[in-house]
């Protein structure tokens, strides 16, 4: 299958935790050695939320301020790299870097790209760009939920949320607890534009990966019906 | 002044209108010779159009339809460089350019960036990146209208239009003419999240631009209020 | 075979022929599938020369205008490239780049590379790179004529034209009908150091290719004796 | 003056002080604005050093670690742009980056350059590439010692010390406090075939770098004699 | 004056003479503190030549035999840049960067660009790019003469001599001593479109340019009536 | 076997000897062919001597004569590629390139990379970088001396020498004839860091290099226990 795999800021606390890292790297290598195509996307996490903050109260424009969080998110992903020799061993910085990386090897690993796009807006794209099969974005929380789990016990997990749902969630302001990220509009677009596969699903245990493409239902699946 | 100044497709027909064309140039080098700095992003125009719809018909993804865009957008902006030996003699591809070239020489003209994003979202990304004054939106109709203007001669331009209001139409699908491209969600964010003072005129009268420089009220003012 | 073949302006009209394209797209697709190595190089087309017009107008001086040109011929390349998966996926800028995507994948596709060189010296100096075994030049008329089978029915396609022939032919300013492009005086030069084994005919009907790549005589071959 | 300013990794713990980094940002403008030519060199700190370490863990060679490095510094030199719209805006990453960029703006803030050098190699080497005229290393003692400050309080400042000196210690192994970082052999070889006049100074106080740079003598001065 | 200065061969000889190198320096100096604007182009002289040679006898296409050629001239134009600190500091690779860094510094040195162009056809299309006056062609010959002044002490050297001569001459392919490297086609056709005001002179005396700036007759001048 | 084969400047004195050169092409490509995964790092030589000593007495600093080595260096890497078209085709320019390059093809043949490093060093990066097995150092004598063989014919050759030994001569600034530029303090840092397996034979008869790889003790080996 060819797979475009977000892995969110939860990856990448100030703290880092080579445990969890250790069995994301281990679950790439198997998802490749068995045949499948990758490309990884990284989020920036709390120590690029650090950088960014400092960056805007010294001066920074907010296009200055998503770029440190681009460098962040690529430092995170040379991170990842470090353990996946198979990997093609340089990250990409724009859309061309991909195609070409993509062409020599089925193995990509890269962080954000530009500016004015969040890394799960980068995902769609590059599952456009490579003709993928599915998106995972990989978050803090167990899929979307009707309202704030966090704040909210009696929140309700989707299952499956429209794509037009999702739109009109959004244009509400309806506050909808860890998929902020997931629904940046320009995401939304480009998932809508290209009816792209898209799955959330809790990323802390990495198990939940393996049984989604092994054909179990996790998280929540948008769908364009 | 500091000026981000987007031109329109109607500036780039498929047959080119050469005399529009020595205009702006003739407008270009007399703002920047008064002391303006200048960045100009220029759009597709029909041309582009019919490389993206050939691209899309032998199997192109939506971002390789993008990237067709960009490039003949690119094409657009060394058309206009031709006759502007006092711009940066080259078009800069992505925002470590922009700011290089900038820096070097205040007069930069360029096309699109990257795919997802308009050339509508790229004129704002450079007025964070460069600190501008102003962005001035030159299209084809002369503002922002309550409907399309096209269809309905009672439309009513606003002299000025808040960002919510803007946002609150966009999600609403209501259509406003002439101002579709303008009116992207994520050119929309940008204008929002930097407060960007973005003035939205016809461009078929490089006049306007004048004018709207010299102080006067032309075409539509997005406000913040 | 390990093969280079320059195609024309005729196949890059301001109104693109879609048909057209397809037909080479199957062309290249079977090719490639069949074994054959492949560069092929895109000229630029009535599209191109609208932009260099404009371009020589207001002011760029003639290497500005072949640059505008070979912009546009890799947008043409682009193009073809948007239905050619199995293709390299990128356009070579310069000759560094086409060693290496060569050595990457053995199918690539691009346009003009620098000013002062026509496409046909493009597709020369390939050649000489990549080690190619023969150029096809596919263009508008069936081959070399005696005179411009235009304007005069009674012109002598040759079938073959030594290359010592062809040099005195220019030389002596003799008017060689839609033998104009390849017959400029670098891409001869080239063709005569390196021995390379030349083929002009009518790229309008791509079949003429496929019959040559089989075996049959089609168009006019330049020889070295 | 042409100053090279090498700022260790005190400046960039995993929890970054703004104030100190304010008081960089202003002092670095007040240079500038005196007219002294700049170019800083940033270090890695505690945060680089995490994900070093766990890069190590999950089988990175040391080239590669070296790598993360230089990628976390150039973050820390962004980091410090953000504050700085005098400087050049782009980090260079290779020394012919630093002559370009040198040659256009004499305000470059920068990191690591490659695998095999540290930081304190890279202040050495851009010294001689713009032919500085003094290299500051700021870093987290007052200069250099007779024994490690930290463990022996009667350990003694050196006010000058010879490069013929300092290499007998490093090849005698004598523990240095502080100075490890600046001690490495290529750092010393640089600076001993250049002779570049080199203070070691007390970052933590940016004052001392105005006062080095107003004539006073602070911290360890390497001499040549 | 806007000057585009070839430096053939004769400067670079296997065993270097630093005492003509050094007179050119000075010269080059002392042009651009005079107010000139200039854009050196080196060829390869005699180490070249052995590097060719020898790529060819192991196998090389005549293009990569080219590309040996290139990166030795720019070797060349690296050696007079070490001594001309007022030159922009890096040798360009292409026409953007030619552009780029002409608009930043008005003294460029430069080597060869592509395989397929001499070092003479470099210098046309620099003249074109920039906008020159003057194309000094520094060769090791007074100018162009009706025969080989090496072999026959009679040969008249034109004071002046009409591209449409010399293109005749080279279709007629007579010897024209001294001037074989200007003289390749390409060359001819880029100063003929341009009409470029062409000199060859004898460059192992550099006061014949300085002389010829100074507004004597030196050498032969390529005229266009 | 993953091999870093460094060629020393013995390989490329001024006059150039193609008979030794054509054994290393044939050497490279048998070893190649049999399986071997291959990086050469190719020295300056003679040649680039010249280029070194006028580029310092016109004024270069250390860190741009070092750059005119590296460029020399890269001069003869192309040369060996000239005819070797099994390796990739181009020369990598920074350890990005090396991993990039070696990705696509197990082959690689380069020159030196920045200021501050041998190619020695490089080579000992190179080994870092892609994790090889071996690095044989071919240098113009037998192995490391206890003294200048050249000078005192009773010098004794080790057959085995520990780092730390290594380490220790040097900073007692003993002669060891022929291995000077093996010795520089970075590459044995970085020898030392990563354990790396080198071996210091004469490379003036290639097949010194083929019975190593066969297994025989040739020349000296650095041990580090």
């Amino acid at each position: 299958m060819k797979i475009v795999l977000k892995l969110g800021g939860f990856l990448f606390p100030k703290n880092l935790d080579i445990n969890l890292i250790n069995l994301y790297i281990d679950l790439l290598k198997k998802l490749f050695s068995e045949g499948h195509e990758l490309v990884v996307v990284t989020g920036g996490g709390t120590g690029a939320r650090d950088y960014i903050d400092i960056s805007r109260k010294v001066g920074s424009s907010e296009a200055i301020c998503d770029e440190m969080g681009i460098e962040y998110s690529r430092l995170n992903a040379r991170l990842l790299l470090s353990g996946l020799k198979e990997a093609f061993p340089e990250v990409p910085v724009n859309l061309h870097d991909i195609k070409r990386y993509f062409k020599i090897n089925k193995f990509v690993v890269m962080g954000g790209l530009q500016p004015g796009q969040s890394t799960n807006a980068v995902a769609a794209l590059v599952f456009e760009i490579i003709g993928a099969d599915i998106l995972i974005n990989a978050t803090d929380v167990e899929g979307i939920y009707s309202e704030d789990p966090k704040t909210n016990p009696n929140a309700k997990k989707y299952e499956e949320i429209s794509i037009k749902d999702l739109l009109e969630i959004i244009s509400n302001k309806q506050a909808i607890a860890g998929s902020y990220d997931l629904l940046d509009p320009l995401s939304l677009t480009l998932i809508a534009r290209s009816k792209i596969e898209t799955w959330i699903l809790n990323g802390k245990n990495p198990k939940n990966i393996e049984k989604l493409i092994a054909g179990e239902h996790v998280g929540t699946k948008i769908v364009f019906s």
